[in-house]
């Protein structure tokens, strides 16, 4: 039983750090100041050390959306009703939400997996069914879900990446997600897992006011306290205070680990999931990008978790993988800086005095 | 006499403000939390004002590289030899600098001009030929160009944004820049116009270690002393302490605003380009896009003189308009974002409780 999430954690190996030297060489080489291109130039060394190659590429690029709903939803911890879970999964499917008008714009393909939404959908091109239940039971009264439970979201993300790379091989994925009230386990995770008090990392999600903050906070410390979940047992944290798409993120970062692919988290959901990955083999740290700094500010104490430094600050809180679009692009960018720029040599560039 | 440049600085008006409204309620409608989009929606907002429409479309990108050297570089103030200029300018003609490689990636037109490379180039495919002189005059010495040259340089910069402009419309503009040296007039400019000592402002260009670095102050403090240009005189400050460059960005700035197409400033010399303009006419303002924080800090207080915030900071100090690159394609997402994405009506997403 559960032989492909003990199959996957256990095949990850960090990439290895023979090449280092070369590749930084070949982007030091290149016409510019040393360091010139900053951020661009971290992200192709770290591209060219996944990849194992001084010419490392980007071809096929997928997104990943997560969904799936919450019981703590009740609790009135989000400015949204749990009804906008379904609805904007039926908005992506139909090609309007923010996401899919990146995803064309970056010409990078999605998929949106019902991983826990409380609805029957029909079955939809670009819709995959990999539903563990219908939304997570409420835990400010009970545990979010079963330990088993925990296991099967992480295997049904795992397959979901998997199916899609023995279909058509990815270079990179992003994540995303949608699941009304999904700040709230995901503030709870980042809580347990960094040690960081609630009060100081819980944000206002969708757009709560401060009576509304006050209340998630209350919330959020009430269920820590029922529950005290184990801060290094990853399985313990999701069926305590987890979502099904966090669990669903998290096999996902697993399995494109296990196949040395790229990982673009975007906001504090995914950064969540992200975590989750890292606590259950911490050497999918070597494949993982943080897309943005999102305005929710309990990513950040997820991302010093992670050693991760977010590529840029868009000032956003969308979720839904669109901070992982926008730095796909980036990174695609800089692998092609990697291949195509010429260096002081080839161009006849007289290097510094 | 210099008919173009007063023609064309008068003409300038900035977007009629009426549409405001119409154009932020179309952009709060869409589904996603009010204001989750964070810069992307900025910048949906400014190019909807500057199209004066609902719909903005960018279609048609150019960026412009203006090359120019600088009889300052005498001095010592930079890590690389002046022939570099020249070098970098083949370099660019022949696809490999990292401008080249980004112009690709993001499918935009790129154009170099010798505005004063002191350098006799022979006729190239993509090289524009708008030299003034070769090179500045050392303005540690003298004045840097006679004050009918600046006039010069700055139609030349317009004529070749109107000739693009005339031969195929375009709705953005990227700005970028090569010149050997081309840190310290920008400094001086910026250090003149904003009031900012040269010690505030001054920094390391493409990599001064730290006697470097107070040798360009010490160089710089000595030529303002010098030459006490007028805060309030764009020219004369030009002609003081300018570029060629930096005089041909500031009239490609004043025509493309001229034309109501919105402009990408790149670093810290583009933007003591827009510093110019704006004196010439502050409507321009309303054009204008801050691509990236450079690392250069005094693109900062040209910055707060301009009223713009750069929308990304990715650590970058290269130039050449590879940070103007990046921001027209995140400009253009914006741009179809408000186009495409679907609003809550027309998705049937319930709106916030």
């Amino acid at each position: 039983m559960n032989e492909l999430y003990h199959k996957i954690i256990e095949s990850i190996e960090a990439p290895p750090k023979a090449m280092e030297e070369s590749i930084q060489h070949k982007i030091d080489m290149k016409t510019k100041p040393l360091g010139a291109l900053g951020t661009l130039e971290d992200l192709a060394v770290r591209t060219s050390l996944i990849q194992q190659t001084l010419d490392p590429v980007i071809k096929q690029k997928n997104i990943f959306v997560f969904a799936g709903d919450h019981g703590i939803a009740e609790e009135k911890i989000s400015a949204f009703p749990a009804e906008v879970t379904p609805q904007m999964v039926l908005n992506f499917l139909g090609g309007g939400a923010a996401i899919n008008v990146l995803c064309r714009h970056y010409k990078i393909d999605i998929s949106v997996i019902d991983i826990g939404v409380n609805y029957d959908f029909e079955e939809t091109p670009g819709l995959i069914n990999k539903k563990v239940r219908k939304g997570t039971r409420n835990f400010a009264k009970e545990e979010a879900m079963t330990r088993q439970e925990a296991i099967e979201a992480i295997e049904k993300g795992m397959e979901v990446v998997l199916e899609q790379y023995n279909h058509h091989p990815m270079e990179i994925i992003g994540l995303g997600e949608m699941g009304i009230g999904n700040t709230t386990p995901a503030t709870a995770i980042i809580s347990c897992v960094t040690g960081k008090s609630v009060k100081e990392i819980t944000g206002r999600g969708t757009g709560l006011d401060d009576t509304g903050l006050n209340h998630k906070i209350a919330v959020l410390e009430k269920a820590l306290k029922l529950h005290k979940p184990n801060p290094e047992d990853a399985l313990d944290i999701l069926q305590k205070v987890g979502g099904y798409e966090i669990a669903g993120i998290a096999g996902a970062v697993l399995a494109a680990a296990s196949k040395k692919v790229a990982v673009v988290l975007d906001g504090i959901i995914s950064t969540a999931g992200g975590l989750i990955a890292g606590l259950l083999n911490p050497e999918v740290k070597g494949y993982l990008f943080s897309a943005h700094a999102s305005v929710e500010h309990g990513q950040k104490a997820a991302l010093a978790a992670l050693e991760l430094n977010p590529i840029v600050d868009l000032n956003m809180r969308l979720g839904e993988g669109t901070g992982s679009a926008i730095a796909i692009n980036l990174i695609e960018g800089a692998c092609t800086i990697m291949r195509e720029m010429a260096s002081f040599e080839e161009a006849g560039v007289s290097n510094r005095e």
